[in-house]
């Protein structure tokens, strides 16, 4: 791709990160990079001027939601989703493959990615209630040839294909998009994850095939969930593949040591000359592990859906900003924090707003959060 | 005052309607102005550094509200209203006296102060169903020694008296603050409205004698309902006593018509050099004719309110941007408005936000119509 390469700067001796130059039509990128999440062309609470003040490089935005809602054909006729939501910068799509899982065994089995399930702070060996076991995903249907969504909007039918999404991204016109994959859940089982990947593969190259702007980078995306055999051999097809970069998406295991674990095994597959997407994965505390682990890139709606929930991010963990105690607390929420959360109020006042549920609450958290990510990030990649 | 005064540099000559300086401890205010509503301390969905960007000059906290949350006392340890929610410019805190009404009859008759009754669009005559005249307010208890009022957060109780009011407002610290008074109801009679003024007249006194601080201007607030005489007896007694500006308060009748014909009566009472408040009126028609009818300063949630509906108000009236045809519409909200919200996005991308439910959606929306208010008011007072 002409207007894309990646050249990597510097590589650490004590581990396998490396710090790169990701270069995009819509500008570079300094990898290790996390990447704020704008699931319906909006990082929920944030300007386009709020993101570039954090220092914001790349946003990532869900094919999925936006085909639903404004619809692809629109955003199109705005002249693509960077004038659609006026962000000047790198963009990246995903292909819906997420959706497979999240709106499928995800929904049904009220689990994450990493087998956390969602509200509980702690991981914790999933544990599969037996009702749950008898039911089927209803929001998702499976077919070698694609899969049927049920709107969550509406209700109504959608059929995805490799080629639709490869053609919605083509409309949509982020720079990085994704093949279209099968996202499995961390419950699934070896037979399934091996027929699964089989789909994933041939999906993989429609989606290539399917591809016609030469404008935009398409990442492949790795499968197998946590069975190391199925994962080598999703890596070696993918990566024996034209792709720009290299996805890993799926089930990671069901604790955050198995993550660790699935990603070790996985290196030394992995093409050092192209850049690698860990999906879905941004806690701060996963961050500078999985760059140890040789990841450049890393998307999340962790920091910003943490925030509205007043959960801010701190050196020594995290606050909660509603809790009684920081309504008399006049020191701003980080002490030396420059963010413009903690630059001009107390803790005391985003608590009351908290309280009071005004709109600001919500977007002096986000910059907080993401502030600290982004600026974890910068460090770990000025550590290399 | 020392820090305080007021010169009016220009009169119109077809109308009464002057421009002004008034000078505070935090700034000047040209005159005639806009002041934008932060009821809790924050202008719903804005930072104090969109306010500055939209060249908002002041802005009016609720003193009921803040008193309930966070407290005054803590709002005064935080060092006062300015620093706690980090506004530079000149404040205005009302006295409570508006909850009285709203809380009150207001709630019991579901009316506004101009006898509109809320989400009515348009003005009407006041209609009170017959259930409504058998109950009385539960909220609020009026005495001649003051206000009981029930929480509208957990019920508890609290009694506002004249001296209260002006000490939670010298906790607050806002550079302009007013007397406790009784807010009547446009369905208030005239025995009631007699009874009311009396009332409101000797905490007048009272607010006065009580108030302590130098710093902060204190002014007085004319009731009397629509009633001509009660009216002009208000103004004499009001404007007789040493405050330093004079607010319009109370029911303005029940229909606009009534509003401008009740201002019209009391101009020959208003003394000259003392700065006019209309209180809550703000609504971008009735501007211009208060202005020529002797009005300097204005306060009305009316057009954040709006913002967050999604109506927008544009030179030819409003638009609701959840409308249908909006969504494929990639103009800007208003052709040629230079707002964050007209130079970087369509009524497209807003109206995928309001439908989304995306928090930058109401800070948009609140930007434009603050801003059309804000540069309307510009207009006007250039114009004289």
């Amino acid at each position: 791709m002409s207007d894309f390469s990646f050249k990597i700067i510097k590589k650490s001796k004590k581990s396998w990160a490396r710090a790169g130059i990701l270069e995009t039509p819509h500008g570079i990128i300094h990898t290790p990079a996390f990447i704020s999440v704008a699931t319906q062309a909006s990082v929920k609470s944030l300007s386009p001027e709020d993101l570039e003040n954090l220092g914001a490089e790349v946003i990532l935005s869900n094919t999925y939601h936006l085909y639903l809602r404004p619809g692809a054909e629109i955003v199109k006729k705005a002249g693509g989703l960077h004038k659609f939501m006026n962000w000047k910068g790198p963009m990246v799509t995903d292909s819906g493959g997420f959706q497979v899982f999240s709106l499928g065994w995800g929904r049904v089995h009220k689990i994450g990615k990493i087998g956390w399930f969602p509200g509980s702070e702690e991981f914790q060996e999933a544990r599969l209630p037996e009702e749950a076991r008898l039911q089927r995903p209803k929001f998702v249907k499976i077919t070698e040839d694609g899969v049927e969504f049920t709107s969550h909007l509406d209700g109504s039918k959608h059929f995805f294909t490799p080629e639709k999404s490869i053609k919605i991204q083509e409309d949509l016109g982020a720079d990085i998009i994704f093949a279209f994959d099968e996202c499995t859940s961390p419950l699934a089982g070896y037979d399934y994850t091996k027929r699964s990947i089989k789909r994933t593969h041939d999906w993989a190259v429609r989606c290539l095939k399917a591809k016609k702007r030469k404008d935009q980078a398409l990442f492949g995306i790795v499968q197998g969930g946590e069975y190391k055999d199925l994962r080598a051999e999703s890596l070696k097809f993918i990566t024996s593949l034209p792709f720009d970069g290299i996805g890993i998406g799926g089930s990671l295991g069901k604790t955050r040591k198995d993550m660790f674990k699935i990603l070790k095994r996985m290196h030394s597959f992995l093409p050092e000359e192209k850049p690698r997407h860990l999906l879905g994965i941004g806690r701060s505390e996963d961050l500078e592990n999985c760059v140890k682990l040789g990841m450049d890139l890393f998307d999340c709606v962790w920091p910003t859906r943490l925030a509205r929930r007043g959960s801010l991010i701190v050196k020594s963990g995290r606050i909660n900003i509603k809790n009684a105690k920081y309504i008399k607390d006049f020191q701003p929420i980080e002490k030396g924090c420059p963010c413009y959360a903690c630059k001009n109020f107390t803790r005391a006042y985003i608590s009351h707003l908290f309280r009071a549920k005004e709109l600001l609450a919500y977007r002096l958290a986000t910059i907080h959060n993401l502030y600290f990510t982004l600026k974890l990030m910068e460090n770990i990649r000025n550590a290399i």
